[in-house]
């Protein structure tokens, strides 16, 4: 009898062990029974990923080795150790770039969904499936990204992709600028405060075709010839300010920048409807890094030129970077509506960031921030509390007209209004970096705003 | 007895599952134990690269959609069906472009080691760990593989990324132009034949700082004054004739464009110490799509003005493609001398191309090419037979003065001499894309040097 009972449970265990072993397998999708090529690819990966680095950094699988051969952590601001455990003191709080980083976070409680295997023979061609150097299946999510989030119109509209809305923006002041030579040379300008950035690009690309025009208010008080060409650029909503704003020139070509018409930022109204329609991914899944945008153009021969010159410029974008793009809209297609939604995760963010630094802000009369108010959004089919991008601080006191400096000697740095052609007694706050980085700045604001550094100053 | 035998087998069977279960997958690289988030994405490339596409084609990540879930194989030219298993009749051989398909079958091998697993929050920022957008490790790894194949002197010399070699020709043109607006504009010159995307580009984006100036021989037999600001491309080897090649105006500024000194294509001379050296990777691992490409540059201040145009182009080249480059050039470093070498490989199969072509043309008065003989190759450290990417065939016969048109009727599509600036009777055959297309080559090339067609021509 002990031997049969032996010899039952042995021939149980045999049945437990062929189980585990080849059906257990084959049904478990976090082992996949045929591991092959990838296998090592991805042990390295995760293997990186659970480098801690405190939650103020992390490993990337391309950083610099440590010792151990894992690569070292890569620390945010003001935090330092092998760890990233320790925070400097002192440490000025950096909100000066518009670096997306808030959204970090979400994408790391996504990464089964957003992680991408690139094989070593994944599209080496100079073509891709689609004309152009564009990916079909890219291209068709794009169209469904908006359709989904309900803020622009792309049917009957060709669509381009460029390395960030960088390179669009030169290629559209391109495209639209006279092909005949003969004519006068586009004026390329924006209404104050505008991005920098489109100056800084034509001056540096003018050619005989196009060059920098100005800001709008200095043509709307002159007495303009008929025969000017002008683009104008109009970012909607705003950067810095976070306002809607309309073409003011009545210009035969406009540039709409809808880099923050997302619901990250901004209530979405109706669904824009432009000729020429700028977008970058950088602000919608947060991946500046991968340097991807795209621009919806309903003119087919704008679309052919725009094209002519990325082609011209770099033979189109990586198509490393097709992939992994296409596997983020995915995701967020996917997690729409859901828990895991982003739009909800980044205003759900920058709600909080807002509210906290103007209730900050408005404890003192030495600053005062741009005002938004709830509105009706229909995305998220609710009235929304404001969620700007960017905070457009005005400093209040007569001799604080740098306002800039005055934060400067606070420890704070930030975007001076001037860059903006704006008054300097504006400065830009950036509030989509990391959190390190806002905590960093609300704990500089407190003693600029409170009553005893009022009396000092 | 026998229920003994029983009992010992099963005990036998079970050490046998516990070892496969528990044993084996902790020590076996192929199945690693703990395979998390990196799980789903790893399974879905192994179930797309395990689609069969007979040889003739393959299948991405990022396909259209077949039936199933799964995409559909992209099959290599003149080849279709689902699985591009069949031929198409009387479709002509492209062998137009210098697509460096050649390449793949390499990838395809070298599958472990060159598979990267991309994080959903991999370097999300504008910034890298390196400076000007630069990954750190991969700057060091493209000086270690110059150093390793000895084609170049990176000491002491800058280096900058862009997207493919293409975007690098405009940055250093602009870059090597006046910066004082007073000046005249630098003509930008090439010598003949030349890669027309140096003129292409140059017309397109034109400033007052320069402009396309034509070839070489045009100046040099003209009186010109010294005070001519030349902006001089030497290609080295020649694109299209394989060539070694030199400046010839004394020009100030020259940019060595050194797409094809590499081993797969050219014996290694003494390492390049140029001041300006312009180099792609679509040409070293094969990877045109991934649009990579960097200059080495020995000025500070033409590499800052470099970095500048880079900057406001496109904020630097996408971070995904930084971190595939990394893993490709890493593989490449450490299969350098073994079985898995890549110039060894791309050397071979280009050898092996170019000799089956040379042979076929020397048997027919009709056309002729090229002459390359061998060479000894400090690469190899032998005497190395010929590899060009190209062939750059000639037309032999008084009525075929444009020899593109005489293969357009033989059905071979080809890339004519007139875009090179030379004689039209010649004639450009890309010899770098798939085995299919180099095969339908020689197939199509057979009658057309056979006495039957010389007869009926």
């Amino acid at each position: 009898m002990k031997l049969l009972f032996v010899l039952f449970s042995s021939l149980f265990l045999n049945a437990y062990f062929y189980f585990c072993l080849f059906l257990h397998h084959h049904h478990h999708h976090q082992r996949p029974p045929s591991l092959g090529w990838t296998g090592s690819a991805a042990t390295e990966a995760e293997a990186v990923a659970a480098i801690n680095c405190s939650g103020h950094g992390r490993a990337f699988l391309d950083g610099v080795l440590a010792g151990g051969g894992l690569p070292v952590c890569e620390c945010n601001k003001c935090y330092y150790g092998s760890d990233c455990s320790q925070l400097l003191h002192d440490c000025p709080a950096d909100v000066d770039s518009g670096d997306p980083m808030f959204l970090e976070a979400y994408w790391q409680q996504q990464a089964a969904s957003s992680a991408v295997v690139i094989s070593g023979w994944h599209r080496m061609s100079y073509s891709t499936d689609g004309k152009d150097y564009l990916s079909i299946e890219l291209e068709k999510h794009i169209r469904i990204l908006h359709q989904v989030v309900g803020n622009a119109v792309t049917d009957g509209k060709f669509i381009v992709f460029g390395s960030g809305s960088a390179q669009l923006i030169n290629a559209l002041v391109y495209a639209l600028s006279p092909s005949n030579a003969s004519s006068s040379p586009a004026s390329v300008v924006a209404s104050v405060p505008y991005y920098p950035f489109y100056k800084k690009q034509t001056n540096l690309f003018e050619t005989r075709a196009y060059g920098w025009g100005g800001t709008t208010s200095s043509w709307a008080n002159a007495s303009v010839s008929s025969a000017t060409n002008f683009i104008e650029f109009v970012t909607s909503p705003n950067n810095p300010d976070g306002l809607f704003k309309q073409p003011v020139l009545g210009s035969s070509a406009v540039i709409f920048d809808y880099a923050y018409y997302w619901p990250h930022y901004s209530p979405i109204l109706d669904p824009a409807d432009e000729d020429v329609m700028l977008f970058t991914n950088s602000k919608i899944s947060g991946h500046a890094g991968s340097r991807f945008g795209w621009a919806v153009i309903k003119d087919e021969g704008v679309f052919e030129r725009t094209a002519n010159y990325l082609s011209l410029n770099t033979m189109g974008v990586s198509r490393d970077t097709h992939l992994r793009v296409l596997k983020l809209i995915k995701a967020m297609i996917a997690e729409k509506g859901g828990k895991g939604d982003i739009f909800e995760f980044g205003h759900r963010t920058l709600k909080a960031r807002w509210s906290k630094l103007n209730e900050l802000v408005s404890s003192s009369s030495r600053f005062s921030l741009q005002q938004h108010s709830a509105r009706y959004c229909n995305y998220f089919r609710t009235i929304r509390d404001p969620s700007p991008a960017y905070a457009w601080l005005k400093c209040e006191w007569k001799e604080e007209d740098v306002c800039h400096e005055a934060l400067r000697k606070g420890s704070i740095i930030s975007r001076s209004g001037a860059l903006f052609e704006a008054d300097s007694r504006y400065t830009r706050l950036s509030l989509i970096k990391t959190q390190d980085d806002f905590d960093l700045l609300l704990k500089r604001m407190q003693p600029l705003v409170s009553h005893e550094e009022m009396a000092s100053s």
